[in-house]
């Protein structure tokens, strides 16, 4: 640890109103630092977890459990949304704030994810894993310098995606966060192709920053339906440290106000971290960075001492609808769990009998008024408040988790944090 | 309306701590009365509506939203609970109040109903409606005098429930409120039948009170699992007035806290108000009345002036989840639905575009933050968010719906209240 303190950094720009990032370095943990990210819909304290609001909900929850588990922003997505309901109808109710409800922040991906998903076959769960086979290409019709042209899964009818038509989707939702439109490459495809796939994505990205720096459709410069939007440019590149250090050179010259992390992260944990780590180091300055898709436990422990200031996965919400409870490492421990992860599978049969609460210490309305045995009960009756009430917590453990880590920083270790969470 | 004011009875039973019923007469509107049904864990307004938790959750909802909305009081089923956890495991945790989160009053009925639905073939549906031909008996194995053998749907396992089970069951599960085992006597069934099993339904009322002032298994006469319980009886005799005269002789005689009107009620609903009311006429003293599984909008309005206190029905909360949401009748004219109960189905394509609220009266979380339009959307996207707002509101309706009659049976007239939520 140094003694020697780093000063806060303060980045805001003139023609953003309403955002700003205030970071305090943590020089005991590398790259970390506690921020304060201010948006036109508040304040997010980071380290964050952003949870994933796919179709403009958090799945299972209404928003006013969302906030009162600790919620600080949620992740929506141009793809889905503009397939249904179609962002004009967003638009129509003043952006996804007033459409759903949630009055805090919000961030939407462009799109281009599932997108790529589609056309690489699963992309989502390969990012993370080390399946090198390719899927036969499902839904995705062309991929051309204009964009991409799919077909809708709602109706069947064929659709364009561009980086002038994801700007659009995104300026009509109005999220305070909005992302570039990208190529997000596997880990399957070689490095001629990521080579390629970056170029085009750089391409993409310029024209991206004009559509949003110029006016659109009914919107201001910059702005969306539900007023200023901080647009966050995307880096790729793969497991190549050359490709993510050309891509971050570029995207320091560009008038984001953040960035973020995606595309393949190679094929296991380790290299996972490795690039996070490379790719945000060409990152890293006075502005947030992202990881797209990346937020397990583990994993937020090991990148925010690479400057990694949020994180979004789906797997807490959707562990939850599943039947799995998030725990401190030592719960899990006392009930014979040894996972990387700790959590409980409250389907399995040794919590049939068991009166006590999943965790006395989290806040959840779960933990504080029933019990692993109702839950339990509620699981095997394939009843919904199951998946509520998990989703719920999980929500609110993520928080904890996420709230500890803010903690060890300020206090100038995140050892503590790391051990009541992952144990050992 | 008379001028004469009618004396407020109150009605206490000095064996029973916690309990009494405090009744104020409305003569402007036949029986009704306006009650205050005070239980161990809470009082009940009347006339109230009982919300269905079947497997001890309200389904779709979190307790803290079932009481947000207005809720006073649940009913639970002792069929269901004995099937999965299992009564025992529910006593283990103090009685269904601590083992579900919900801390206000509960109501459990026998199990009675259930079993002959399975015996007679979707009984509950037929005692509402007109279908006349016996359909197969599916899970039932034997009825005999001493009660009724039936095969478990969950392990296919024989379950043998008798008046002295039921009642055992109801001391674990340790409802405020819990209910004679009787048999429910469908409409397709001739009146040689009806007689016989009125027969066997009181003689099996004697044997749940014989359970019910003895110590049973754990549990001091008149207690369950969470203390004092009201035990009511069980009006049966099928459409026939002298058989439900005959039933409420015997049970005015009985100890009962308060009665309950089951079984057949006709096969319209005209036929359905005349036998309430001759059926509840019998009944009608200082204690309270239950109407069971009935509990449509104009029903409440019918049957309150017939003397009725409580009504239950799973229709509200199980429209919701199908995408119905109960309104006022002007709202439902001005989206050109004119029902006998007002309700929009808003997985209609008409309300795609719809940015305001279901109702803007209405004070519950989808109608404070959401619009018709985002509720299409989730339904469209089969998200259980839509189920979720869908319950809350149809649960804040009923209870503004009851609250509107109350407060016209306290101002003297119901008319304002059935104009409003009936129109005409």
């Amino acid at each position: 640890m140094t003694d020697q303190k780093a000063p806060t950094t303060i980045w805001e720009d003139p023609e953003l109103p309403g955002f700003r990032f205030e970071a305090t370095p943590c020089p005991a943990h590398g790259k970390a630092r506690l921020g304060w990210l201010q948006t036109p819909h508040g304040v997010v304290e980071t380290p964050a977890f952003i949870f994933c609001g796919t179709k403009a909900n958090v799945k299972a929850v209404p928003m006013s459990s969302v906030k009162s588990t600790g919620t600080q922003i949620i992740l929506s997505n141009t793809y889905h949304l503009m397939l249904q309901p179609g962002s004009q109808i967003v638009a129509d109710h003043g952006g996804l704030h007033k459409f759903s409800g949630w009055d805090g922040p919000f961030l939407t991906d462009s799109g281009g994810f599932q997108v790529f998903s589609l056309a690489h076959g699963g992309v989502a769960d390969e990012i993370k894993s080390a399946r090198k086979t390719e899927r036969p290409k499902k839904d995705v019709l062309r991929i051309t310098e204009e964009g991409v042209a799919f077909r809708s899964y709602i109706d069947g009818s064929r659709v364009m995606l561009t980086p002038e038509s994801s700007i659009r989707v995104q300026r009509q939702l109005g999220a305070d966060i909005i992302l570039t439109f990208d190529e997000c490459t596997p880990f399957h495809v070689d490095r001629n192709y990521t080579e390629a796939s970056l170029a085009r994505t750089q391409r993409w990205t310029e024209r991206s920053i004009a559509s949003y720096l110029q006016p659109v459709d009914d919107y201001a410069p910059r702005h969306g339906s539900a007023g200023a939007q901080g647009l966050y440019g995307i880096s790729q590149g793969g497991v190549y440290p050359d490709l993510r250090k050309r891509a971050a050179e570029t995207l320091r010259t560009q008038p984001f106000f953040g960035y973020a992390v995606g595309g393949s992260l190679g094929n296991s944990k380790s290299q996972m971290y490795e690039v996070v780590e490379f790719a945000s180091e060409g990152l890293h300055c006075e502005k947030p960075i992202h990881l797209l898709g990346i937020g397990g436990i583990e994993d937020i422990f090991r990148c925010v001492p690479y400057g990694i200031d949020t994180f979004d996965c789906v797997s807490p919400t959707r562990a939850a609808r599943h039947g799995w409870a998030l725990v401190p490492a030592q719960i899990a421990a006392d009930c014979g769990v040894h996972k990387r992860e700790p959590a409980l599978n409250l389907r399995n049969a040794t919590f049939r009998h068991d009166v006590t609460p999943i965790d006395p210490d989290c806040p959840c309305e779960a933990c504080r008024t029933v019990s692993r045995s109702y839950l339990h009960h509620l699981l095997k009756a394939r009843e919904t408040l199951a998946q509520i009430l998990l989703t719920m917590h999980n929500i609110a453990t993520m928080n904890r988790v996420m709230a500890d880590v803010r903690a060890g920083l300020a206090g100038g270790s995140l050892e503590p944090a790391r051990r009541i969470w992952l144990g050992g």
